[in-house]
């Protein structure tokens, strides 16, 4: 057999045509969202005066195996995927390891994240609909910037709330949104009635993703023919996100491999979600039954030790509840680097599909320790990656140790969700040393838990 | 005929194993470097102290077509490589040419440029000889970047001069260096007695490429076991840039098509120089006739404005003469936010291919158009071009519309460079509307002139 080049590339011939809804073969759906007016399940015609129709019927799909992509979102993928499917060759020789690693690697876009996959379907839908204008929250800045390089591409308004803390570590993510013509404003801020509120409170505060959600969610309400878009938590975007799965199976079949091991950093679980979704789908259909590894920062750590309850998907609570993995929307974690995964949730599919076992573990890290992986991965891959992906490199990294140990030549995927050129003031603090990693105690969380909402006859 | 794709990319097994030496297809070789010493055509054991034995032979090789790649090498592209040629639907569409535009985008690397492509050989074949160390100089800080990750991954120390304009307009630069372990100064340092002489001269100046060259050449030439590496200008340099040529040359055999145009921008010119060598290699053999065109900065214009002479390569007249158009080297260029193209000579190749009509036309043009160009093509094509790169950008437009007035249905291709993910403080400037267009004035030029070296019995 010859050997499975470094990087392996789909034809545009053979790029994925349908995204795919894992949810159409999970055994049981997650717990539906509710409605926080009324206290029921939610319904198409609740969602749509935040989102438009077309995401919001996505969104409550479970019975859609394949949904087409439209032709104008293919055009928009053509322009910046197929993503390649990478051989770790390097890193494996650097680990001495038997393992063979892979990663998909999502960064080589604008964005610099596997961001722009959701961003393009959900801007097209938007326009497709004659909405004129968008509102959003960013992180890290990744989801920020996808979304202003889509609304820029089909021609809708954007204003992007970045968490504040963010904001100041990634000056620069501002100059690339305004190159697009978005306008970007810090969270939180005191152009919404959230942000006020939180600011009167704590007017120090960093902010969150949870906060920027509210004040996103707020103005799109508020503003005529303006719609909210989220890049992250909802089915809809994991659907979007299969595209990252789809791709790198195909790979796989072309390359003649499959993963033993597949890992990905979870924030809010989109990275992850798209990643495993096809895999996922052979394992619910007893096809295949690969190990599933959903990596978080001991900052924020929603899997590992969060409660499974309904939540508020925002700091303000003015979103639907959903049940998931959560610290409690009032939960602000430190002012961790790993900025998209400052999110006190998760995404309900994953959070059901980790409750029930099919993805099979979760594993908080440290920050030093990611950015150790980092450092060294970036050595030999040569590409430098955002301390989001690190997460995953890190637990990838730690399995091909194992196999070192084992004698094991276990297959192993892990997501590389992105680049991490506009993390560079996390990297200089690594390399001066002045890291931090703090974790949460008991008493921190127990805060978070303290605010989980009560629905009658559901959560009490 | 089915649609040309989007991205064409080359399988590894279609990958170049080979560089192209365009110089053993002229019928007339530039001039020889002189030693600044001896006044006396150069030998490769003139050049030995300062770089490595297997470069300096390839320097004066004038004769052998093709190069074998060294396997280690052809493996570290493969970490990065192919990289992509990109039909520019978007773009075409938004100016509504008929023009076929294809751009080769070798920005996909953590140094975000082609700069690796020089970067990886020079270090590999140091570290071969066994020598420890490395110093080198930087404008924009790709090359700097590009050096830093070959020299991490093959093991040799670096020490890097950044010029000091270049330096503080993009802070990340040194953090993205430092975590690939090298070290980093700006130019005019203190560390170096050329840079001291400058400063003393000069204590406020933004220093240029050929101050930064004569420290890091001192530096090479002073530390035991050390050797200078350049990472344009030199033939060598070309001669390895060639993959960018042969690859895309490859794959406009895949689709079917030829480039009318061939458009790339120059500083030393390593891009152009690169992607343009099998093209040139047609032209000079009789098999085609494509038109070049070089793109140069209105601030720093060597071909356009320049005198076709012996000169010095850097500012402290250290290195050997070249017989180039050059600007002089003690011009030095205002504070142009395009680093790379603030040279004040050009690869001795180009400037004979130039002289000699070969390379058919050189173009300055003016910074705030560059931008225009670049914020116009972010748009339609999703990525975020290099200011260098996007003075190559503005000529394609140029080109495209000018089609669009004749209803020609020219293809044309342009080296897209990099990205401007570290250029940000530029983008701002021009989002902000700050942007400045100096243009040298004569009396500015002259004075470079005046300050050409004088070689007996070849230029009084």
């Amino acid at each position: 057999m010859s050997k499975v080049p470094y990087r392996t590339y789909l034809t545009e011939k053979e790029m994925p045509t349908k995204w795919y809804n894992v949810k159409a073969d999970m055994k049981e759906q997650h717990d539906p969202y509710i409605n926080p007016g009324t206290m029921k399940p939610i319904k198409v015609e609740d969602l749509t005066p935040i989102v438009c129709e077309e995401l919001a019927k996505q969104e409550l799909d479970c019975t859609s195996r394949y949904i087409d992509i439209p032709e104008e979102i293919q055009d928009f993928y053509k322009v910046f995927r197929p993503s390649p499917l990478i051989r770790a060759y390097n890193l494996e020789k650097a680990l001495g390891t038997p393992a063979k690693i892979y990663y998909k690697f999502e960064g080589n876009n604008t964005s610099g994240s596997h961001k722009l996959n959701s961003a393009a379907a959900q801007v097209y839908y938007a326009k497709k609909q004659g909405i004129t204008s968008l509102t959003t929250e960013t992180g890290a800045g990744q989801w920020g910037t996808a979304l202003a390089m889509a609304s820029s591409f089909f021609g809708v308004d954007l204003t992007v709330y970045m968490v504040k803390v963010s904001f100041m570590q990634k000056p620069f993510r501002k100059s690339v949104i305004e190159t697009f013509g978005a306008k970007i404003l810090p969270s939180p801020s005191d152009t919404t009635e959230a942000g006020r509120k939180i600011l009167e409170k704590d007017p120090d505060t960093g902010g969150s993703l949870g906060c920027a959600i509210s004040e996103a969610v707020e103005t799109a309400v508020k503003t005529p023919n303006c719609r909210y878009v989220l890049g992250s938590v909802l089915d809809q975007v994991l659907l979007h996100q299969s595209i990252i799965g789809l791709e790198t199976h195909k790979a796989f079949e072309k390359i003649g491999e499959y993963p033993d091991i597949i890992i990905g950093c979870a924030g809010g679980g989109s990275n992850l979600g798209g990643l495993m979704a096809p895999f996922m789908g052979d394992k619910l259909t007893g096809k295949a039954n690969p190990y599933f590894i959903a990596v978080e920062p001991a900052s924020c750590p929603s899997l590992t030790r969060g409660k499974y309850a309904y939540d508020f998907c925002d700091t303000g609570m003015v979103t639907p509840l959903a049940k998931m993995y959560t610290l409690g929307s009032q939960f602000i974690p430190s002012a961790n680097h790993a900025g998209g995964l400052r999110y006190h949730g998760m995404s309900p599919i994953i959070s059901k599909l980790y409750h029930d076992g099919q993805l099979n573990e979760a594993r908080a890290v440290e920050q030093t320790k990611v950015f150790d992986a980092a450092s060294f991965f970036a050595k030999y891959e040569t590409i430098l990656p955002a301390p989001e992906s690190s997460h995953a490199i890190r637990v990838a990294i730690d399995e091909a140790l194992k196999c070192k140990e084992t004698g094991e030549a276990k297959t192993i995927l892990f997501g590389l969700t992105g680049t991490g050129y506009f993390d560079m003031n996390a990297y200089a603090s690594y390399n001066a040393g002045e890291m931090s990693d703090y974790i949460p105690t008991d008493e921190d969380l127990e805060k978070g838990f303290a605010a989980l909402p009560k629905i009658p006859g559901i959560q009490e």
